[in-house]
């Protein structure tokens, strides 16, 4: 790069410089007269171009720079973020800036400058960086309109952005080596740097990287690039040779899916994206059954932590192996999950998570090193978890909320994340309410006879014709429905929830079960299986268009495990919606990536969702996963999580005398049944 | 205690209660009318005495009591200092407070307090603390005047105190336990009593107490202490009835000598003082060597961190085995030591630190976590090193500097800390100059041919008289001079620092020397030996007055150790009066174990002091070790230091163009040598 930083500490621009470097007098520097600051250059090669020191407003960023050098190239080389489409040509006209220092110290003003500002504005100072060139000691103010902030766009539906604001981020320092007249320490001459060079006041050392940082500093020629945690913490400083990538790690830790995206601090880009089964499924299917376990095994909690940590290890490397990273370059971690994930992968003692009144360990965010709970990253990463808002509403949640932003809207809608459990948030810019229910696994396929997660094979749409019965149905892995390919090309192998619940509503509108769940009694079909001569099961897949040589059904005891999940689901919102007073919602948003799958029609038919117009009804994916992504990119992201976990009103149901009789009459289902098909 | 802090969530004194209470309703609280607290205590058996909310300003300390108590009871239980020595019996007068409620909130005045106080007073709502008894909602001020401060006192020469203002404390906390209606989390129920109950705010915790934190809090019965550092990082929560100490502990690490004290924290007193050999001295004598010794040894700057640091351990596991305490109850160290021995316990790369310009990784005070450096104590403990003023000016000079705080001082002391290395400050209030000079280890007795460290058997102190050359000499162990007893009964094993400067003095004084440090060759006695036919030692103690079997002598070569070092001591001493302009110092202060053995009468005698009337030279035993106690139980006082290792203007010798002239220059001895004896 052309700006050569503080060649040297004569430099005018070094004049305000900081206590520390006052030692020998004990008095502040004293600032001289402007003027090339290749002056004081005495311990340097000569230069015939003489040097300026420049200075950017109001982010207050400093540098020296060869005469002649347009401010745009100068601004970026400082890492002053200023707005230009045109690549410096001077045809977008965006990168105007205000100079505040005398007409002289700039160059004078260009045709396209002429014709781009009035004589009042240019005889005010105002100009295009890139056509305005170093002729002195300039002071530069950058208007709100021309400074730019790089975004985060949300690829999944309603596209939503963030301006870039890390906590982590990088800051390049180039340094003066020692002398015996300025003897000053290292880490001190650091500091110095960063408040010189980026504005950073009173910044502090982690122990660990003070050990290292004499040699770091002298391997890298005393150019350097410094790591800092919410512009405090200097959590790490490597050669700025190096060029190293500055990640982050985001992660969605669900009771059955973890989800993590590596993510470029300094692009808010995420650059690779891992899932996986989580782990813990394996000491049980729901929170509920994981903390009884944990209650009732000794060292129980530090084997579900290493567990689910182990497999947030693995999916961070496999990440960093597409992204051609280094576990070393990932600085920041944030992990998002339901309450009892949070407690379990931050190794909380949940016992009393588990019983009335279901107070968990912490509610508010948790700061602390990612090694402390077993990630392996680098050894300073910090680590940042999202508040809970209260036993089962959890920092996913409040992930969901951050990313949907319900406090910034007028109308009233109501958020359902459908995992394990169903996760509710209902309101707007008033006022905000949650509650979770224990809808249980049913909707993610489990505790129904062919139910199976929404991979290859799994049933995932449902069509029933009223009049005969006849089924068809698509299966994930082929793109048509199944009755265009011969039965053998099928291989069904399972339903998954959105299928079960396309089945469910389907074999209620054509009137094989009734209003109570129950079947028909009077329907005869072959598709109809008979129990004790009952009928109590539906046929969807016949064996030979199965994988597993089985017909593929949907019993009487799944249709019950769906009414007692969809009642939960229901019941919750009711109870929301008559604390807010309403009768329903503008509108309701499905988040989750089961919410992206169901068919929001078949699930009204349900009466899953409270009564809303079709149209009204959108699914967003993993609002959680884009709320810590939000959150990792976005230092005002995590202000907003803290306020909104504090601002939503936690609705216990358990303690809610309407919850019962909610709870009994949404297990039946609606007496009429229409269908808008998709 | 009678004392019973916030029985119940409904009570008036909890009105102001913090959002984090407010998650239902969205709202702050609203402020009840004042009544007595029980009233609202539903769900506690009833009591017939009434409860009282009574407030303390200026420190905001809250409590419910019973009807009737005294005020000064109450105090004492809420933790509020307030000044009494008559233990309440209303004769001391001193726990003078002032009732901003009501007057009727307390009892009337007693006639003690008309004894006490004008009309006026009474009227403006003066009271004793001891007289006045509670009867409604109080709100009582404690004026400056009565506010008691438990000060810590040094033993040694020259009586220092500072105020109790440790940083860290523990708070006692009594909480409610959780309801449905009331389920907030536990760390935030923590941190609502310590804002009401003490008035903390925005407190945080330590990952890994947040994990332990719901057992804690069940077992204790929501009656606990919260250990809490800086007022802001919580780290530990006991339980109250544990009544577990609080210890805290300080070490200054010399290059030759370690010495710690486990300090309670709760009274600044030092429960038990241990002391041994720093175990690096087995890498080298000198700072130099032990430097040398890492930078050319793969992996011996963890060797010598684990060495010292494992030595502090011993030190600390004695300490705490003669008080009776756990390694878990210390919370808080303070480590000083010169900047080598900083940067080696510290374990900071040395080798910038070695050679010019001498640069250390860190001049100001780190903060850590005392397992980061290997320290076995609360796995929580903090960690806190005062700053380095430069190269080799170091953290144990900037607690001289704290103890003797010439900052304070008209006079213009030299504050001479001797060690392996003399560090020297010279100043007052209007400024502070400092130095250090390689005095070598003679002054503890290495490099002298019978030097050994000051221990029994150790010749400490020594006369010759003039005209007959007699020797009397006294050895550590024994009360009186030697001839007082049998030869045999003697049993010298050597010549220790002090004795070493007072033999060379006494040989000066009479002649055996000359001023250029040789012997006088005309001088003949059966005492001077010959080697060469040249006379080149001085007989201290025959054979048979030894342990050793052989004479213990001062040789030419130990003469000329002598003069090396206090050649050093003085030029940088006569450098730092040179700079700040004066002939020579109001006073000089003696620090460090040497510093209290030294006759300062042959010291001035032999040149090492500059020019000084005896009777203002005074020795102050271990300043260092003093002022990291006092950085251990004062934030005042870390502050102080961070301040004051800024404010001292190190004079680096190794540039001053005088220093060799000075040096050469305070080889020789005085020409006259005067000995005022003790």
């Amino acid at each position: 790069m052309n700006a050569e930083l503080f060649p040297d500490l004569e430099g005018t621009d070094m004049a305000e410089s900081d206590a520390t470097t006052s030692r020998e007098t004990g008095d502040e520097h004293v600032a001289t007269e402007p003027g090339p600051a290749g002056d004081g250059a005495a311990d340097r090669p000569a230069d015939p171009v003489p040097k300026w020191a420049v200075t950017f407003q109001p982010s207050g960023r400093r540098g020296t720079v060869r005469q002649g050098q347009d401010l745009l190239s100068v601004a970026r080389e400082l890492g002053v973020e200023i707005e230009s489409t045109c690549g410096g040509k001077g045809t977008c006209h965006k990168c105007q800036v205000k100079i505040e220092s005398a007409p002289e110290t700039v160059s004078p003003p260009t045709g396209v400058e002429a014709r781009t500002f009035s004589p009042e504005a240019l005889a005010a100072g105002m100009r295009l960086a890139c056509q305005t060139l170093v002729q002195g000691q300039v002071k530069v103010f950058v208007p709100e309109t021309s400074r730019r902030y790089q975004q985060v766009i949300r690829k999944e539906a309603g596209e939503r952005t963030v301006p870039l604001d890390p906590a982590v981020r990088g800051y390049r320092v180039v340094l003066p080596a020692p002398t015996l007249q300025d003897a000053l320490a290292d880490a001190e001459r650091v500091a110095k740097g960063l408040k010189e060079q980026h504005g950073l006041e009173n910044v502090n050392f982690d122990l660990a990287l003070l050990q290292r940082l004499p040699l770091v500093l002298r391997r890298a020629g005393w150019d350097v690039e410094a790591v800092v945690w919410q512009d405090r913490a200097i959590i790490d400083v490597r050669p700025a040779a190096a060029g190293r990538p500055l990640l982050g790690l985001a992660v969605d830790v669900g009771t059955t899916t973890i989800a993590a995206y590596l993510t470029d601090l300094r692009t808010g880009e995420v650059v690779a994206a891992e899932s996986a089964m989580n782990p813990q499924v394996a000491f049980g299917d729901d929170v509920i059954a994981r903390l009884h376990y944990v209650v009732h095994h000794e060292g129980a909690l530090r084997e579900l932590q290493r567990n689910v940590i182990g497999e947030i290890n693995n999916l961070s490397r496999k990440a960093l192996e597409r992204a051609g990273a280094s576990p070393d370059d990932v600085y920041d971690v944030v992990l998002v999950g339901n309450t009892a994930m949070h407690h379990l992968f931050l190794g909380l003692e949940p016992q009393a998570l588990g019983v009335s009144p279901f107070a968990p360990a912490v509610q508010g965010p948790v700061d602390a090193l990612a090694s402390e709970v077993g990630l392996e990253l680098n050894p300073r990463c910090r680590l940042h978890v999202l508040p809970v808002e209260a036993g089962f509403v959890g920092a996913d949640n409040v992930a969901v909320i951050i990313a949907e932003e319900p406090y910034n809207r007028e109308e009233v809608r109501l958020l359902i994340d459908i995992g394990t459990n169903g996760e509710l948030v209902l309101g707007n810019k008033d006022r905000m309410l949650s509650t979770s229910c224990a809808t249980g696994p049913a909707f993610e396929g489990s505790h129904i006879e062919f139910g199976m997660r929404a991979a290859p094979g799994a049933i995932e749409r449902v069509r029933i014709d009223p009049q005969t019965l006849a089924v068809r149905f698509k299966v994930i892995g082929l793109d048509r429905w199944h009755n265009e390919y011969p039965p053998e090309d099928v291989g069904a192998r399972g339903i998954c929830g959105s299928g079960i619940i396309e089945a469910a509503a389907e074999m209620r509108k054509a009137g094989i079960i009734m209003e109570n769940g129950n079947f028909d009694p009077s329907l005869v079909h072959e598709r109809i299986k008979y129990v004790d001569g009952k009928p109590r099961k539906f046929v969807i897949a016949w064996a030979e268009e199965t994988a597993i040589g089985r017909d593929i059904t949907i019993s009487l005891k799944d249709v019950r495990s769906l009414q007692l999940a969809k009642a939960a689901l229901r019941a919750g919102a009711e109870i929301l919606l008559a604390r807010y007073g309403l009768e329903r919602p503008d509108g309701v948003v499905l988040a989750g990536a089961f919410g992206s799958y169901i068919s929001k029609h078949h699930a009204l038919a349900l009466g899953m969702l409270p009564d809303c117009r079709p149209e009204n009804v959108i699914s967003v994916g993993n609002a959680a996963g884009d709320g810590a992504r939000f959150a990792l990119v976005s230092r005002a992201k995590r202000r907003e999580a803290a306020w909104a976990a504090q601002r939503v009103e936690f609705v216990e149901l358990a303690i809610n005398p309407d919850f019962q009789g909610q709870y009994v009459a949404a297990m039946s289902f609606p007496a009429v049944t229409r269908i808008t098909d998709d």
